[in-house]
């Protein structure tokens, strides 16, 4: 198995204030938000601003036992996250698994915006948290 | 004035070994480097791997007193900084400027990649380095 990596899909931005980091990047950067969703299950609201074909993702926790909610007492607000598109998530995971790569998640799984997402550990690639999304 | 936001330029990746990290990303993520530049006044060494239209970008620092050596020492391995690429960066830095953020570059500077760029301070973006680039 192989890895065929697309583009950039986004970077994922830990922020205190949802919706004042919302106002904050329309006024700085003059983009719209493009997509918001709650994923629940991952205690997180998220807003997509498109930038060509990636996005700039900003993460509010939806409480201070999530992971973004843990990342922001720890580290405080910034960079959270760094996603990759991919063709295919199951097919990367096994590659990454055959090199010894520390996964966060063994088989693909729902991501926002319907897509499959899988999170690769810190560990596995120098310090940076890793998604891969592939969408449908 | 006003900035026009084209895309995610890149995501710079603070390393501790270049070369280790070169051969890792070529392994795992199957790319293989685009450009490597020394940068001497900006203390570090970089090589762009190509995802889509964006890039990954490696920095290896040539000493522990340049920012990249400061910023391994206080926060270790992972994200430095986002940047975006932009239409026009004056009149980007005369947008932010105008809107209050913080600026770390007050005009824009030769990058590497015979770009024209500026840094933006985290306190102006929340707690993001953020770069930006413009392709000449």
């Amino acid at each position: 198995m192989t890895i065929e990596l697309l583009d950039l899909d986004h970077v994922g931005i830990a922020v205190e204030d949802l919706e004042a980091a919302v106002e904050h990047y329309r006024r700085t950067l003059g983009v719209e938000p493009a997509h918001r969703e709650r994923v629940q299950d991952q205690g997180v609201e998220e807003v997509l601003f498109a930038a060509g074909s990636s996005f700039i993702q900003l993460l509010g926790a939806l409480g201070p036992d999530t992971p973004v909610g843990r990342h922001l007492a720890k580290r405080g607000p910034g960079v959270h996250h760094v996603a990759y598109r991919v063709a295919d998530v199951a097919a990367a995971l096994e590659h990454l698994r055959a090199e010894g790569v520390r996964l966060i998640d063994q088989a693909p799984r729902p991501g926002s915006r319907n897509t499959l997402i899988a999170f690769v550990h810190p560990e596995g690639m120098g310090g940076v948290l890793v998604e891969l999304v592939q969408e449908r």
